[in-house]
Formats: C-alpha cells, sequence, structure tokens
C-alpha cells in the first residue's frame, strides 16, 4: 500500500503536477494521495484584500482564511485533482478530514503564537480508508481536518501523510510513505543535485547529522520519518517526481536490507 | 432510502439550515443530502472583483466562475454541512460528482445562450452510493459534477436530486425524494400559506394547472417530480423543513394509497 504526498512546489508547477498524478495513477498498489495546498491559498487571501499572515513559515489561520483555505484546498485543487486522476482512468475520491471522519484533529493549543484554527491530528479513520480503498477508491486527503464538534481546521499536509501511513500499517497493511517534493532527495550538499544520499538508517542518519551535512528544515522531515517507521511503516522514500518514478531519491528504513 | 435536497433559500439562513441538518441527522433510514449553492458564490464573485452574470435565473459559468463556484459549493459549503453533520453523530461524506465518478455529466450543448461551464447530468453512480450507504456513510452531494475528462461542471442541484433519486430507485430501493425550500409545500395561493396541496397524482395535477393554481416555477418543478416517480422513484415530498419534519408538505405520487 502507498501513500503518496505532494507538497506545494509541486502542486504549484502544472508540469510537475501533471507528472505527479500520472505517477500517482500508475500505481499497481492501492493507494492515498495526500496533498498540500501551494501559493494558491495566499493569492485568493490577496485577491480577496486581505493579507496573508505566515510565522515561521506557517500559516496563522484566523475565521477569515479558513473558509478562504478551506475553499481553495477542499474545493478548488482536491476537485481539479480528483478530477485529473478521473481522467487518467482512476477512481479517485476526495476527502477533508471531516468526510467520513477521515482525519480528527485538535485546534492547537495557544502558547507563545496563537495559530487560530490550527489542527493537530489526533487520529487517521484508517478502516473508513481501508474500506474506500476495497471498493477500488483512492483517497485523495486535503490539509482541512475537523474536530468532531463542527469545527474545520488547517492541518500540516506532511503530517497527514505521516498518520495516515501510520494509521495503514497498524491495521497490518505494508506501507510506503512517499514524499514527493522539488529535490531529487535528502542531499549532503544543497547546492548539488548529484549529492542525494541513496539510503538513511538510524546510525547513518545520526552521522550525517553529527557532520552536520543534514540539518536545517530536512531534520523534522526525517525525524517524522523515523517516527512513522517505528510506528510500523515499512520505508518512507524522499525525492521528486523523477526519482520516485525511477525508484530513485532517498530511501529510509529502520534497518539495511 | 431517502434523497433530500436542501435549496439555496434554505441555506442562505443560519436557522433553517441548522434545522435541516437536525431533521437529515433524525432520519432513520439510509439518506442521501444534495444542497444547492445559495447566495455565497455571488458574494465571493463580487468580493473578488467580478458580476455574477445569470440570464433566466441560471448562472452563466465562464472559467473563473467555475473556479470559484468549485470553491464555494465543494469547498466551504460542502465541507461546513459534512463537519456540522459530524457534529450531531451523523458519518456524512462530502462528494462533488468528480469524486468517486459519483455524478457525471457533459457541458451544456450552447444553442441560444452559451452557459458556458454548466453541466447536464448523464449518470449517478447509485452502485457507489449505495456502497457508501451499507458502510454506514451519508453521502453529501455538491452541485458540481465532471465530464470525466477531466472538466468540473456546474450544475443544477434539484437535477442532481432527481437523478439520484432515480437511480437508487432503479437498484431496487423504495425512494423517497424530499425537497426542502421556503414554502410549506405546493400552494393554490401564492399569498396564503395555509393554501398547501396535502397530495398530488397525475390526475390532480392536471385539473390545478387547467385551473391555474399551479403555475410559474412550480411547473418544471412538478414536472421533474412526475418523471421521477414514473422513472421508479415511490414517492416525491414538497415543503419546507417544519413540513418535512411533521410528515405534512405536497406528496406527489402517481396513484392514490
Amino acid at each position: 500500500m502507498i501513500v503518496l504526498k505532494i507538497g506545494g512546489n509541486v502542486i504549484n508547477n502544472p508540469a510537475t503536477l501533471h507528472e505527479s498524478l500520472d505517477y500517482f495513477a500508475s500505481l499497481l498498489e492501492p493507494a492515498v494521495l495526500v496533498h498540500g495546498g501551494g501559493r494558491k491559498a495566499s493569492q485568493v487571501i490577496t485577491e480577496m484584500g486581505r493579507e496573508p499572515v505566515m510565522i515561521d513559515g506557517r500559516r496563522v489561520t484566523d475565521l477569515a482564511t479558513l473558509e478562504i483555505v478551506t475553499m481553495v484546498y477542499a474545493g478548488m485543487l482536491n476537485k481539479d485533482l480528483v478530477a485529473q486522476l478521473q481522467a487518467r482512468g482512476t477512481n479517485a475520491i476526495g476527502l477533508s478530514g471531516a468526510d467520513g471522519n477521515a482525519v480528527l484533529a485538535q485546534k492547537r493549543p495557544v502558547k507563545d503564537i496563537d495559530y487560530g484554527f490550527a489542527g493537530d491530528v489526533t487520529a487517521v479513520n484508517a478502516p473508513l480508508l481501508d474500506a474506500l480503498l476495497r471498493l477500488g477508491l483512492r483517497p485523495v486527503l486535503c490539509p482541512i481536518t475537523h474536530d468532531s464538534h463542527g469545527q474545520l481546521l488547517n492541518t500540516n499536509a506532511d503530517t497527514i501523510a505521516n498518520e495516515t501511513a501510520t494509521a495503514l500499517a497498524g491495521m497490518e497493511h505494508e506501507v510506503s510513505l512517499r514524499y514527493c517534493f522539488e529535490l531529487p532527495g535528502v542531499l549532503t550538499d544543497i547546492a548539488d543535485h548529484g549529492s542525494v544520499i541513496p539510503e538513511l538508517t538510524p546510525e547513518s542518519y545520526a552521522r550525517y547529522r553529527a557532520d552536520g551535512q543534514i540539518a536545517g528544515g530536512m531534520v523534522p522531515k526525517l525525524d517524522n520519518a523515523f517516527a512513522a517507521l517505528r510506528a510500523g511503516v515499512t520505508e518512507v522514500v524522499i525525492g521528486d517526481i523523477a526519482s520516485l518514478r525511477e525508484g530513485r531519491g532517498t530511501r529510509i528504513r529502520l534497518n539495511r536490507d
């Protein structure tokens, strides 16, 4: 079973978006797609005369912003991806976290920063996803969740992908979690796209971190990947669409084969 | 099995919207909700600096308008209804026509008027709806469909409700199709809400039309209702939320009991 996450940068570029949909449609295994938001939400927020607010790269979601991201992520983006997958013969079904109670979250508690209607995932409904997959459907999850009390919440798509893969692994599925982003994999030298690390284990990851060859934004991504593996996910693969398609990218496992 | 359609005027008013969701959540039978658009789409179109275009009460859907109605109907409205149903303990799942190929349509051919990306329903995927209902889910359909070639289409919600009821009846289900709108039923005198016709058959409908007591916008609604009955739907009930809840309204059947 495959959980494929496509990030905002992949969605923003029509060419990579189409390639990633071709790739998802070509998968032979039962598969779930999780998509991020991309720049369209900020564009609509601006068109509607509002100012996007980000703190440390995370969106601050007031009620008006929540309404707009719900429109863009769950409406425009999700339905466009589903329609394009249907055109490829893939029986996609778009879901927000509220649909079928697919992804439950709680409003992020206010500590130093009030992120507003941002949701932290508390449960992914793996039996629902499993039942839809058994019907031959391919769930397409957008980064909008709910709290089961009527409140929709804006939620990080990486977290949804991670929790979805973990929840499906908990149902005795062998799950490959694939992150499609703009780089060909985890690099030892950010300036050199040829410096992809083909395989990471906890031991080699610790060495790369000690050497300073893996740092910055890649660290939380990889920490999450290892957490998913320890929770039962079989492998995590990170790369751009060409890498994933050709079986390259960075393959992350708990143990060497 | 019940197919409940709630119209734009019901959605526009928070009180009637909540009552109609309470009613839908209270139904004991397997049930499908079909919702219209309401005035929110025109509001967002205006906020984004565009001018809503209507001809004979039907929206002309250019590409920019299609993007906005997809955001509003499939995103904001549909997800808000689903989240509010989840809060009532109803396991709703929101669907556009593209999701699971639920409602297939074709772009309306241009005759005198070019309605743009308006879709005429060609097929409702009753086996999908049936499978979701068997999983204990309640489909919530928004008035966005697709053509299976990647194009989303803006579609009349009454037609979707009618075709959904007909398609489910074709699977040997006994289907009650209920239209919730702003009036307590079909009236013989539009100024008198006490003039509800409790029951209509083809014979009595013909008499009311000959007398001029039923005219105007109610005629296509009732023609569609009788078409659904002839296609196998058991009954059609038209009324406001209080009427439907209390088993009143206008009950339309092919034969008297």
